[in-house]
């Protein structure tokens, strides 16, 4: 019995895009995830190597990145189908496409500063030996991002230094902390609160020119806010937000589109305590 | 040059527990994975292999849950000191007792009704031919439990059955939809969110007999919300919670102490729409 | 329009076994992971709370287990039309059942041991300061098994022990090492070689009767093999594979039938040096 | 008391690098995830937002890129060792540098056609009904690499196009395969064997002009090789590994040091039958 192709579809996965939206009186964000699926006649392809049919998987990741450019950032729907009228215009070998869109849910603090829905966790490390007890208490992955007031300026540059500097980043982290307190007795519950409201304070009323000057600030902020507490460890990896070079599409792209990645990422982490 | 055992640690990791507290007015929950480590006088069980000096990680695990029962379930720090007080004290070849608390956010959505911190996500589906356009959206993991108002009975049984019959018991999950609309122009947004608001609700007020019924009721009450919704698709993990015996720790466990499993777990599946 | 149940299936999801099969030559193994899927006249448990047609999920997964004992422990296909066999036989109201089956790809090390298909990666760690500079190297995730020749017995017992004594269980493990040298300037590759070999002889060829003592004997083993290694530090989770009670099923399972979990788990850590 | 900043470290973490050697008769692959942390002088970059002693994470990213190209490929240990005193020598501000490095675990199929040590399954899908059965059976997560005789040239180009064409790069992907028999009775094990074998001389022998022709030929050779199977899928992500720029080093890249990518990957799918 003769071997055919019997169907066929290939398209790129988990293409990722943050769209930072600038209004007057606010950042709107919308952070993506999409799938994109083409059938149509693609035999060539398979069957004798002839690839002249085949837009590549890279050009429909350019193509959602360009596409992100001009959508209003409001409806997904609206995206999708965006998306499917330009590859069905553009593709005439293509006879189907298909899109999934996955909206991450942020939530906004502030102007520019957002809180995702994240599986955050409140956290205690109690040890005890035979002459006493050691407690500390802390946060796991409580994730943030700011849309304004975030630069990396003036740092040091070597031969492989290729980041250019920038005076408006996306600042996006999962923050880590955990912190020791004068005594054993002491109210943990309000302490953690009042602790993890001075993190986000921080993170939202204060200019960030670096992780590390973010970072120290809000433990100083900890130890500010919540006397009992002693001691501050913060780990903030640097969930980076790349900048999309629209330039070979021909447009331009003034901090609106971004690649959200997940490595490599920055790590910083610091220790303030009371001296 | 002799070799030596130069240090040792051992331990029960990852140790599930809910504690559900019954107020009059309203149930508290507490929702904790704890890690056990002792350090002691262990040469023995390395070097001789005589483990009458070693309590076993599975009896750390029954303690954590026993010690629960007792626990008021507010304070984590609480909690591992508690655990600490008790492994020293009963054990005195334990030099060091460490234990690791982490507490999952779940927020208040009704009396006895939760909502987790998740990373929940907006989708949406769309497909489109030479001859036209389908659109689907959707919620995914949305997770919610409740404590009240839940049970299953007077299910089939047979010689494998071993489930016992219920008039009261945790319900959690963590809800995929996905719906069709009526045309392709309706109003995405608040759709979707009369969707969501219409899930939650429903999985708040109505009792639930069956995983299936609320799938059900669910599937329901967004179509009387949403006219423009067509049909939609749910699908509802069961996040099995099993009561634990706690007679062989000489406790009764009214419905208050559980552990949260992810697997295996129940998967109801319910398509509703309209005829 | 009226709204009605379009379609619905339900069932149990990850449900777990292990088979043992012990020859008089060698043990064999299966790891499965089972999902089960009921379709049929399910319309009452939807619409009027009727749970009468329904076998619980939780029967499902028992009846996974028991079959388990009387499969083979060939042909994971068998195995899933002797599941269909059953559930259609005794569920009269089930139209169409589906079981989807996964199996483990476990690679034999001896008669009765196991190596895994895994990721596991090759570690190094070096610190370097103004003064001079710290090697380690190491091994992530060697995952393992052996069905004979572990035991846990004579251990401390208290008012919260339920473990049973065993003189014959599963030892399953993902071990993590980690060492120093006696140098910086050895040949690597080779002490990496000779120090998993030594780990993985040491499970195969020692009778277990405790992780600790496995652990310790492991350490002794890579110092004995690998004069360039001073000090090594083992970490063995415990993934502790649960004899099934086939009793309430009328049958007895002499260490055939095991529930393998991931949760909670023991963690067993030593440190071993030369001195 | 004042506040003062106890302790600080920060680095880039999970830096992914893919080094092929290429000799004349074989080549020889390095797959490496590594983490670099620095520790010295930078209260500045935390009290006054002053970042002049900041060597940024990405010029480290950028660092380790650019010297696993001189790294013979062997040790891990010396490529550590080598990072290390690059960062000290062109950093006096730093103290201390940690690397940690883990390396992916690939086993030699071929002279450039590797496979990873992965958790790979045996699946089977069987489905039931009153009126007959109906048996697939696959393979989930077989992970392999080619490293040579892969191209991709002659696609289609719009506005939105950058990739550029290759007739050399490295091609990596985890096959899922699924396939359906001509009978119920036939013998499963010894045609998964044959069926896994076919798919993987496939890749290792077969020129890969796309991945869509791969995929097809896999499934092509899968029925030639059994008889007995009537219908396959195949499901092949694209695990890009890109090849760096390293102009921008003063250090040309003739195919050697990639960077393996998780997301996006292009995802192609093909069913292959008799007819």
């Amino acid at each position: 019995m003769p071997i055919t192709l019997a169907a066929n579809n290939y398209g790129k996965s988990r293409v990722r895009v943050l769209k930072v939206t600038r209004h007057a009186d606010r950042h709107d964000v919308a952070e993506l995830t999409v799938n994109v699926q083409f059938e149509g006649d693609f035999d060539a392809v398979h069957l004798s190597a002839d690839n002249s049919n085949v837009l590549p998987t890279d050009t429909m990741k350019n193509t959602v990145h360009a596409l992100a450019k001009t959508w209003s950032g409001d409806q997904i729907e609206e995206f999708g189908r965006q998306l499917i009228a330009h590859f069905l215009r553009e593709n005439p070998q293509v006879s189907r496409v298909r899109i999934e869109i996955a909206q991450t849910a942020w939530t906004r603090m502030a102007q520019s500063a957002f809180l995702r829905g994240s599986d955050e966790k409140r956290t205690s490390f109690v040890t005890g030996a035979r002459d006493g007890i050691a407690i500390e208490s802390g946060i796991e992955n409580l994730i943030v991002m700011k849309t304004a007031g975030s630069a990396f300026e003036g740092y040091q540059k070597d031969r492989y230094t290729t980041l250019k500097e920038t005076t408006d980043r996306v600042f996006a982290t999962a923050i880590t902390a955990r912190w020791t307190y004068r005594s054993a007795e002491v109210p943990f519950g309000p302490c953690w609160q009042q602790a993890r409201a001075a993190i986000l304070k921080t993170f939202v009323d204060r200019d960030s020119p670096s992780v590390q000057y973010t970072a120290y600030a809000m433990g100083e902020a900890v130890l500010d806010a919540v006397p009992e507490i002693l001691q501050i460890r913060l780990s903030l990896p640097n969930k980076h937000c790349l900048l999309i070079d629209m330039a070979p599409f021909g447009l331009d792209n003034p901090n609106e589109i971004f690649v959200p990645t997940d490595e490599p990422h920055g790590l910083i982490e610091v220790t303030v305590q009371r001296t």
